[in-house]
């Protein structure tokens, strides 16, 4: 059977995409000009975030399978869609600087015809912090978040935060990490100190990182204990997960933790990236309404700033850095570990 | 009358945008993946043109009036909108690092499905390169360009072809340049080469010019006189044009001189900015299908360089450039003149 | 006298340039590839820093004559150079991606052999800071900042502290607007709020700006009252040159106030490069060394993120946006001030 | 014994970095503010070339050896090293920006001091096209690349020229790709077309490729078998190793093939930044002098564009897309060469 022909304007619906521009200020028979763009770059970012989100439900649904095989090309697949999520992220921040190209007082002249609509309505990107990780309680502004949009929209969010995020299947991943457990992996390894409730490896990792603390460093100590062996901590990643992870970002050079070593890596990337979109975008308000009140009735930069600080999403990930040790200084894997870690090469 | 509040989804016909992705591979039954990232970034391309659009279709209309007043905001007005053009180009460019995340493997899983769309059929892009001032005849593959539009397509470049460009309308404003023809303002002027022929600042001008050419440079002074005296070059710019934008660029510290020395420049960095654009097109095409034939039917790589090199717009104000002496050599300008270019202060 | 040729590493000192990276690890006979980047990434940064103070110098030498003289070509250099500014801070922000291609494990590799040398001795940095008009007393960490330097380049810093900086020629300048002093000018302007302690133009306007205020806004008034009339405000800015900025912003259509809008924009946009390179630079740092302790003593991430939020420069001019009305409510200035806003144009 | 305490100036030789700008126009007591500019700029980018030769040179030391062992880190640091490349690349890219903030007026103020220094004096920069692969006979203007450097710099060129390539050690490695040789691997493979003078995996995928080709696109064929059968096409890369490149390319699913996969992409990554920076360089000279002459000596543009067009250094890697096909009419490689290119975990 043929195929009908596809053409261009057709395929991407530009008659949609290209008449979705309806300028409040053009209708109250005032034209402001740069209302245009402002009406254009919110509908960029928005299909920029449903691009974000399709690559974003992808990596969760590889992710969250009860087991990745390490033999298939999985998360070379998951660590290639969220490198063009960092992609796409830093074309957004730079995207400020279009809207930058409108001041203040181009600003003033429609800006009250668009009350109450605001940028804190897009429930695509609330969507995305909850399908990232961040969780309803660390929101910043919790009661309001939702409090001008509609029911669809709401839900849509609200099913984001019920469902397995990013961060919660890759804390599943971490944790069936299968080196630990298997007691063979290990009968060559030279503990350097012992402690029985804790396996060797951990106990002769945290030893070497002790002597490693300068003085005012001790108590980072305690801190590495409640994390990484009681578990003490607040947060998304079990004990266990964490303890997977810095041994990943530790032991990045063998072949079986390259793309482990790159996944977190860009997780962290993708934080730095959201984070600096929040930052340069949270300057671009204060510039443009300075201590005015925000359509949607925000108090402008102080909710943007808390927002700044409260969700990082990967931040139990980022702790780890702390953790580490001088790469000459790292225990020696036995050798019946390293050929789990490595490819079955022909002699 | 009290307004409707608005909502942001509704504000942005979000409904629209957000379902206007139709994956051919999904109807097939064969999802690619990419395919969504292929027809988002062509959309968020097309909502950028849109906008690029509606900012020169607005610098034409203002420099297109019978004459402007410098003593209003127009020039300025023309100065940022041609701007923000040139911030959106910079985005446009940065953005091929998205599309660069596709690799050809993912390319090929859906490339087929996709004939004869083309992005040679973006009428937008066709639309914008005429109302800067892309003539027909210069474009590269005439017969071509418009072989698989629809008829309201081809009607809307046409027009545009038709109609005034921003080049057209640069060219008369520049030929109104009022200060060679009033004898008035030259009366104290130092000539210091005579030629009946010429205005006695250009015989002057090109005097100092010839004095400054190195022995290989000598047959620029040829090329002087074919473009400024003579008119004799092909082109959009009458030599009256030509040396009203010379005299911009030579005395660009006077205040009556700033925005249009502004205009002239941005200009040109919408001719470079296009023309990056293009080169990491090229680039990304070639590294997409090689030599194979392009969807629409293009041989890919070879009709991107050739248009590469022919669709330079503002070719003729680049060309100046060439022509600009040392400012310690310039003609003095004579006192009656420098008042009209100042502004009016209080003793 | 013909002069000696020039060569291009003779004239460019490569000589020094090349040979000016000495790695502490290669001398300790335990080379730590990354080092090689560490230094060259800080001498860029210098090298830019440089360039930077350079034009910074040149823009205030300019602004802090007693008079500019609008028909000079001064202001328009000083808004070029500004521009440069932004520029080069903008590859500064971009050149962090550079950094961020070291790994934490890859750091830790040298990082013990450079105490206590940090990026906080950056003399050059500081002096960029005061010179810009950062005060002694608005430094986060005030003992702590030269604590490390050696004499000379404290000395350096002191001196930029101690002289004018571009914010205090900024404001002289400002305060030297001529149009409210000379009662001619406003002979025929439409007083619509009296107030015999106020210039005429500035009840007006505040009576425009109340006018304009939502109830939640209200005591924005107040602000304005204490910020415009008072001068109560603290700061480095006089409440007179707070008006002419404000008057600037709101007039910018006028000719003569174009340059110095570009002006005024060009120094918060500074300030805003500023501040993003100094978050990215936090965040990079938060993902080297975590809670750990900068080579300088510093507590690392902590010590950044109070001297962001304190360091904006330009703070009381950013601060204005809060203060302007629509362009169609704004008073109408007289045709007797309008006339010294414009170009002497033939009639 | 106590290591000497290191002091951020002294580290980083700032000493000798910031007192190597010797301005021209300042001796000659006719001060060009610009020049300064253009002193930094060019000492930044030759730091930078300095800091990518270092990469490069780690990376033709890695990939040079007789053999890598794929379950060492090596690869995973080469590719690491130039990705680290590609983002200096990018840098150097976007700081054409700053150049451009200088007008040809403001160059024109000490651009005749300079001569004969040329940029194209860079020894740097040939000598990194040398070490990457550019062989002297691919040179544009072989006799004039040389012509006004001095000595010593000709013999690091020349080194350069004579030694190991990136691309020549790429070559060999690729060569030494062991899955063909051993028949064993292949003895399940399903042969689709049998061509006794070619390995069945090849003429299995020649046909394949055969079935893919439009009707226009026929001679390809021609293409395929001068360049992966015959080996008769020039270039640097042998008929071995290119089908090793497009085998990798093929099937970098597989996780052996992953970061040889990466290897490729990133050598065509900095083939296009290098590219992009020489368009965009090319295109800031033609605005810069238009077509006067450089000042050493050079036709500027035309000599560019030459360049351009041929400086292409792994274009043989380039065309290999041209004759990639569909994922999912792939041979199916036999499990017993896949275990080869797996990783050998726990039952």
């Amino acid at each position: 059977m043929k195929k009908e022909p596809v053409y261009y304007s057709d395929y991407l619906s530009l008659g949609n995409i290209l008449n979705a521009q309806h300028l409040e200020s053009f209708k109250e028979g005032n034209a402001a000009h740069d209302e245009m763009l402002f009406i254009i770059i919110h509908q960029a970012y928005e299909l920029w975030f449903k691009q974000i989100l399709f690559e974003v439900d992808s990596s969760v649904k590889i992710m969250g399978q009860p087991n990745i095989n390490d033999n298939t090309p999985e998360l070379q697949t998951v660590v290639h869609r969220l490198n063009r999520v960092i992609t796409i992220l830093k074309v957004l921040v730079h995207q400020i600087d279009i809207m930058e190209t409108m001041t203040p007082m181009d600003f003033l002249d429609f800006r009250d015809l668009l009350r109450p609509a605001s940028g804190f309505q897009s429930w695509q990107f609330k969507t995305l912090e909850a399908k990232l990780g961040l969780q309803y309680d660390e929101r910043h502004g919790k009661e309001y978040y939702t409090s001008q949009l509609q029911q669809p929209e709401i839900d849509v969010i609200k099913k984001a935060e019920s469902g397995k995020s990013l961060l919660h299947v890759v804390n599943k991943w971490l944790e069936r990490m299968p080196y630990f457990d298997n007691i063979d992996n290990w009968k060559d390894f030279k503990v350097e100190s012992n402690d029985a409730n804790i396996h060797p490896y951990w106990s002769t990792y945290r030893n070497s990182y002790s002597n490693s603390l300068a003085e005012a460093e001790r108590n980072n100590l305690d801190t590495f204990n409640a994390i990484f062996i009681e578990g003490k901590e607040d947060g998304q990643l079990s004990a266990k997960a964490k303890r997977a992870a810095l041994f990943i970002m530790l032991y990045r050079g063998y072949p079986i933790m390259h793309l482990p070593f790159e996944l977190l890596n860009n997780l962290l990337e993708i934080d730095e990236q959201m984070s600096t979109w929040r930052y340069r975008h949270m300057n671009m308000v204060h510039r443009m309404i300075g201590m005015r009140i925000g359509t949607g009735g925000s108090t402008g930069k102080e909710y943007l700033k808390a927002a700044l600080d409260k969700h990082y999403i990967f931040k139990e990930i980022a702790q780890l850095t702390s953790f580490l040790i001088e790469r000459s200084k790292l225990p020696q894997l036995p050798s019946s570990l390293i050929q789990h870690l490595s490819f079955n090469m022909p002699e």
